[in-house]
């Protein structure tokens, strides 16, 4: 390329990545089932990433403008409200497979994300992390604002380049740029999908675990368990209490783990988790709902039948197909934003409300585990539509 | 909500809803091989199913209009002419994975499909069904319709949340509204696409079967067994006889088993099945054909090589992916209507005729098993056409 050729090419770069990044997002009005908005625009995608990141931009070291370092997917990322701002942390993953964290804000949560000037520099503990994905941020009273993230390094017990383990990893921040790390969650299982209460519980901190005993699998084990720390600087864990379990024949059969961070309302803490499946054409990952006691935080008080979100059009097709995965909603003056992945590759907003989701869970029919029970609820339904003689 | 946007919002529902079933239908031109007609629209979605079996519509008890029983998938469809309409009886999945049945019925087999008031409630028979499904309708000549559909329930056997136990379970029905449930079909193995013929064979009821070893996988076992039974209110049947193998490096390797119930033809009895291959993406259902003698069901006479229908297009992606599927079709004055639904998610319409159906089996050439004998099947083509000077 001549200089004038790389300027001109540059700033159609420019241009493109600037528009993609400012453009409005609306409500798609294509989708409606009432519980929540879906949102037309992607929140984020590879394309977002700042070009600084990707290319040198410099003639006399890339005069054929390359791409150096390419991003190939932005999805499952926690979020906060902090300082006026709605912040996300994704996962970041790059064409070598690494997924890393950085920090984005916006003024209103729906478009204009814009990335600080550098991805996280995550401080190492012990053996250094091959990899670290999927941050849950908790605000919590006692200050810190908390990310719990998995951490993997590979499995050396076994002989096989695919094998890992899996570790909840802990860091600490007052201002989402400098990171204390903190000791990994000691458990006797391999722990992924942690998170941690935004509130004391009886003056301990409580984590929402999902014990596994091997990498993938989950194995005997599962469901969303709960564990109670003094300190957040040593957490160590003995046995996991199941306080949701996987089910037969639920969205929630072979897996399930918690998603964003609890939003606490007036009826309950507020739960987005993920529940998957098997098919014969690979797992299906959907998002589903429950709700737990104000003051018992363990007892499951809500839990609508079946799935909350499940991929549709688009969504359905990615890195790993079939996928919706949630790790991060902000609650904001009764608004609620979701931020759910789809299929590993990008991360869309669905928004609802504090009233409507309290009422998406206290009046959808909970699961029954029959056909039979099922169609007699769908019967109800009907026979009180029609006796309204609408 | 007011109840002044309440009651635009359900208009707003309602139009779409009823543009939706209303539409009308046509052949898909950008498609053709001469052998079948695919049809632009979906035949049936989970969009089609009644407003009312999903939204509480009343303003009091429902202010915000959320949905309340949400239907993810509408797809594999039992088929019959009765009454003058074509009938369908398709699979409906709500959010929570329990699939159910519901007749549905239309003039012209083609679109304006009209839902009942209410779905199936199908009689329990034993232990309360966790799920049924792919229900296959069969006109008898002994004066009874019979659906024969597949029943899950948990494994007790094993500690494992997602195994389950298939069977083959049995209702007949005058009028598609009153269903007497019979009992399971008894068999030394679990099976599903279980079908019977219309006709009695040397005065006994013939059903063909899929034996299985497990749940998922066939086993050892597989192919396309007959039976044979002396009253529907009795099924118990011994080892069946298998007159459809699976085999090696086919559309049919991995699985394969009934479809539609077979049609009466004057050639002989046409059968639409379904095969299944592994892939590096999980398993791949197609559609193919075979017929059997008029005099002998059991006895194959015809086999057109390679598959009927693959999933094309949008097809292609759905709840389980890579997947055509058929357990319906309606012959009436020499039109054949195929009832297939594609990835688990939605059903279309094949169109042909009795006599293309015929002329397909008859002069395919059938699969010699060899990659040599393929290429030896297209260069007598070629060899045929270049003769021919056209």
């Amino acid at each position: 390329m001549t200089k004038q050729e790389f300027d001109i090419k540059l700033k159609e770069l420019r241009d493109k990545h600037k528009s993609l990044v400012t453009a409005e997002n609306k409500v798609d009005e294509s989708w409606y089932n009432g519980i929540f908005d879906r949102y037309e625009n992607c929140v984020l995608t590879n394309e977002h990433i700042p070009l600084e990141w990707r290319y040198d931009l410099n003639y006399e070291t890339n005069p054929n403008l390359l791409e150096r370092i390419g991003v190939n997917a932005v999805f499952n990322s926690g979020a906060l409200y902090h300082n006026g701002k709605f912040v996300l942390v994704p996962r970041i993953e790059g064409y070598d497979r690494k997924s890393y964290f950085a920090v984005c804000e916006s003024e209103n949560g729906i478009d204009n994300f814009k990335f600080r000037k550098y991805p996280v520099r995550l401080p190492v503990y012990g053996e250094e992390d091959t990899n670290v994905y999927d941050m849950r941020l908790t605000r919590h009273e006692d200050g810190w604002i908390y990310g719990l993230f998995c951490s993997e390094r590979k499995d050396k017990s076994v002989n096989d380049t695919s094998t890992a383990e899996a570790k909840c990893g802990i860091v600490r921040t007052k201002d989402l740029e400098s990171w204390e790390r903190l000791p990994d969650l000691q458990s006797k299982y391999q722990q992924r999908n942690v998170l941690l209460h935004p509130e004391f519980v009886n003056r301990r901190y409580m984590l929402y675990t999902r014990p596994s005993d091997g990498f993938i699998d989950v194995g005997s084990g599962g469901g969303i368990g709960c564990a109670f720390v003094d300190d957040m600087a040593n957490a160590v864990i003995g046995e996991d209490t199941i306080i949701e379990e996987r089910k037969y024949h639920t969205i929630k059969e072979t897996k399930n783990g918690g998603g964003a961070v609890p939003i606490k309302t007036d009826e309950g803490w507020l739960h987005i988790a993920h529940g998957v499946r098997n098919t014969a054409a690979g797992l299906r990952y959907v998002l589903y709902c429950f709700m737990t006691d104000l003051n018992a935080p363990t007892k499951v008080i809500y839990t609508p039948g079946g799935y909350f979100i499940a991929p549709i059009k688009n969504e359905r097709v990615g890195d790993v197909s079939n996928v919706v995965f949630c790790n991060g909603a902000i609650e904001k003056d009764g608004q609620i934003y979701i931020y759910y992945a789809s299929s590993d590759t990008r991360l869309h907003l669905a928004a609802t409300t504090v009233d409507k989701m309290v009422d998406y869970c206290k009046n959808t029919p909970a699961d029954n585990y029959t056909t039979g029970s099922s169609v007699e609820a769908i019967c109800n339904l009907i026979d009180k539509n029609n006796k309204q003689c609408f």
